[in-house]
């Protein structure tokens, strides 16, 4: 029996890496977004038993896609190493509520459209952009906490005074946040101003300080980025030009002054024969 | 006759080199560009006779420089394989259209407009400017796939949830991208939240997410164009200056060790020689 | 007495340096945060008396950790010098304005606020970012002045014309300068030129040429600072490398010409031993 | 009395470097300036006696120190070869519209503003900020020239298709141009769209087609002019550092062949001599 799985798995590691079966797959996906796309317009409650249909079709095409490639391992522990796998293996773990319970049908639609993300664990660019912005997380970690403590301070200052003047935006901290945000995004941010500086005159300085403090921060993080991003990429590139233009160059003042040491050597042997009796 | 026709291909050539007719062609795109903008203001209708008989003029003029300078050609074909010259063509065909149909009145108003884009194949530094816009398309390509898709989630959980709050915002996928795009340029972008956030509370962590995940990828998209640029850039130089320093300097090392290998064979000539009984 | 008093700074400075006694800070800090926020919702009134009691003992407990942190020093000055203490100590100080006093009410919840910001001098990482802003701000105040006298000058203009059209806006160089700057952040600024434009036609051409010049310096202010950044970021890699790439290669060809010295005199040793009369 | 004005021309030379003359003239600007503000606030129409007094005097000062600086040069013709000369000149003479004529009185008001900018003739970092400004104008011409293009193409298409939809923002090619600016900044871009939406459904893609290429025009823009200064910037520093790396590093490699032909002839001397008849 383990003789015939072992054939099965060759099978099937043959059909995971054919080009065609990817393709497949691509283009089940993207059927899988256009119907999700085609569900929000009304007109397709007729159609509704043939996307039902689709949907069931698609889902269990997923499903046998994923054992495929589970079965084309040498061992399941493998197959849940990788991270797409995993991700992958959540999504179409996710499709499989099913669609007519009452209950959950909102819940079984929402996690049908992550479908569309099986996009990007498939095309090898996306997976490599993606890796890029995960990496680039941890260095926008602590602006993003400086940033919060800027909003926090003036989001409990703006909500201890504002708060009598307009509920709704300045009522407790949450909502001062969600305002501040607003005014971030100079989203009717004017508005918000005229409504406090009715009550306080002064509270232009508030609004400016905050935005001034909030540019500036984003600013110097953007080119923090790029720095940090740049000074990477050239450590790389000198790491694959071999050692580095720098150590290159040391190294070749260490072999010129080998060079000077030896003919020392020889000017001296020159000197000793020149004064040497001569036979 | 093949004489003859040679004669007049020289004489074409010639005037299409011609500074002065660069210069009247300029001059008529120009023309043509004010005419067009003319024809917005509502008093020009009594000068209508007017204006139809410089479009008219201005039209048959782009006629003959295009035929022109496919007759300097020595063989048609070789007109159509420069990019700039189909383009220009184009253009040109597309203004043949008559005005007075009243049919087609608007469409041949439209295509006239597309005169103003001659400029670009006109002028040197525009053309070098397009077609360096030209070759930053491809590597936008896949950032603008992955924000599509993240787009194209939002967009189906935004129609799933909120459509029935506002059907012209988020009634179908198309409204909701289009809505989307809305929030993602910051335009009025609360309105849309407060609408959704009578329903749903917490709706403002799907726009607070929305924005700051296309922000992210757009800086990070902007980011790595910069260095991309960068680095062909810096390649480019280094082509330009021999072989870059690098190999320059791998090479003068090599000359170095040659150097010292010419020593010790010296040295050790010499030292034989000393070793060597005298005569 | 002295004896004492060092057992105890001794005690103090190892408390200080305890990793257990700084997350119990970082704790209290963000405890403190969170009661801030919790005084912002309206039903924290009912826990009013154990709010007080917690802020009570966070407060005691900050003063007393400030003690310490100063009777760890050897010398009250050497606390003082650290500019990070002053600001630790400035914060501390004013969250003592008692919550009780009615008249002060306001103020002293507002002060404590601030205690947040102990978060930024606890953090390392933190104090880097905020070493870093701190040091950008000289390199942006003339181009800040440079921004602020367009301001003023089209804000007098905006004065002159407008006021009558809008006083809110326009009335006076404050207004002025406020509308100023809505405009910049493009927030409704339409409705400013069409309120404007029905006076003045060609008001558009203020606007317009205002958002043109603080783009413009905006753009350029940005592309400086970044290029002054890595202009002091490579100057700095340079020191660490040792001399900088540029010293080293001078250094390198001053070791080949004193070689070509040598070989020179070696060489004409080697002559004159030729020439000279065989013994 | 040609004697006596070259004791006077040295008089002026020396109050013209004098420091505290500098700052006198800085502080007048600023009052001047505050001046200015001052009439924007209504009450100042009980000081108005007051202003008027002490525009005289400012005004008369200018005059004064304008000729002081013209006086101190040798000849009359060396003085308006400096372009902030001229700037200056212009400036002062502006001012000296009388106030008191009605007629002008808004003009002279106007005139006066610009008084202000003298502190950009004054202040060495501010010139230094403003050469750099003038300097990026050029590079900036070609791509605002493409990008007026594509407004004007568009802003044709907008009239020709929504004059009827509303005639204030599209009636005519000017107001079209202003309301594609509008688009541009994202003011109420979407108020826009929604009303041509009505007639033109498909009109979004006429917005999102407008703001893309702005974009991405605007974005190629900002990148190649980073890249340009950068450029310039290491050429200036290569020029710095005497010849640049690339050139030494040439250098060097040819000094390093000098030694090795040095070497080769010292070898063939020697093994001449080795071949040679002994004594």
């Amino acid at each position: 029996m383990n003789a015939t799985f072992a054939t099965w798995r060759d099978h099937f590691e043959r059909l995971r890496a054919n080009k065609l079966f990817e393709t497949a797959v691509i283009a089940i996906i993207l059927l899988s977004a256009l119907l999700i796309g085609a569900k929000t317009y009304e007109e397709t409650t007729r159609f509704e038993q043939w996307l039902l249909v689709l949907d069931t079709a698609i889902t269990v095409f997923f499903l046998v896609e994923i054992l495929i490639r589970m079965a084309a391992e040498k061992r399941l522990r493998d197959f849940f190493r990788q991270g797409w796998n995993v991700f992958d293996f959540l999504i179409v773990m996710a499709s499989l509520v099913p669609l007519d319970n009452s209950d959950m049908v909102l819940l079984a639609r929402l996690l049908r459209i992550f479908r569309v993300l099986r996009l990007v664990s498939l095309i090898p660019e996306l997976r490599v952009l993606m890796a890029a912005l995960v990496k680039s997380i941890p260095r926008m970690g602590y602006v993003a906490l400086l940033m919060f403590i800027i909003f926090y301070i003036y989001a409990a200052v703006g909500s201890f005074l504002f708060a009598d003047i307009d509920d709704f935006l300045w009522g407790n901290i949450t909502a001062a946040l969600l305002t501040l945000f607003r005014v971030a995004t100079f989203e009717d941010w004017t508005d918000v101003m005229y409504a406090t500086q009715e009550a306080y005159a002064w509270s232009w300085l508030y609004y400016l300080t905050f935005i001034f403090l909030t540019a500036f921060i984003f600013l110097n993080m953007m080119i923090g980025i790029v720095l940090d991003v740049m000074q990477k990429e050239s450590v790389q590139i000198e790491i694959e030009n071999g050692e580095g233009e720098a150590a290159e160059l040391h190294g070749l003042r260490d072999d010129v002054r080998r060079l000077s040491d030896q003919l020392e050597r020889m000017e001296a042997t020159l000197a000793a024969r020149e004064n040497a009796p001569r036979g």
